[in-house]
């Protein structure tokens, strides 16, 4: 169901770990050892957060290699921008709010 | 911390009926009663939902009125909009190899 995709997604997003692993995948496939590096985590910790990320289909590994390279897949990131994306009129509205508030208190104000 | 604001938004983004209050909430502000009518679910499920959206600052309440109405605040969304968008080349180039794969294939059909 599309509605579980984004809730695992949105899930597997909402950890600063997870995120700046992704980060590092974007700059290129990694094995795990790679990407446990930056990490001050043991090698378990991290690969659970690994297999979490692999769930939700954010990485995918290579299967042939003997180290089994992470890589990033973005389609997930792409149905999230695309769900986010029907929300922008409204931050936008409230920009726009401000704008006229500060445009008033502007014209408020005495030279 | 910023990263703990988006850790708090992701999380409570990872759940389809608080998205789907969210939804109900776009098209303007709500009581709670009115929030939970079309969920099949009790008052104190709905209000633990709501608590969460709060705290994650995608929902504010009205602090006069007696129903105290729930308006969404698009704010965070904004934040995981930005976030979201330095992925775009990632999943824009993986439509690029598709798209190159499949002009591949068509050239190699025969008329």
């Amino acid at each position: 169901m599309q509605a579980d995709a984004l809730s695992a997604t949105f899930s597997a997003l909402a950890d600063p770990t997870r995120r700046a692993m992704l980060a590092r995948l974007a700059e290129g496939e990694a094995t795990v050892n790679e990407l446990a590096e930056p990490f001050e985590m043991t090698l378990p910790a991290i690969s659970k957060h690994l297999k979490v990320l692999e769930k939700a289909g954010l990485v995918s590994r290579g299967k042939h290699a003997q180290f089994r390279p992470c890589r990033l897949e973005a389609g997930p990131l792409k149905d999230i921008a695309g769900w986010v994306e029907t929300y922008r009129r409204y931050w936008e509205a409230s920009f726009d709010r401000l704008d006229n508030y500060l445009e008033e208190i502007q014209k408020e104000q005495p030279r």
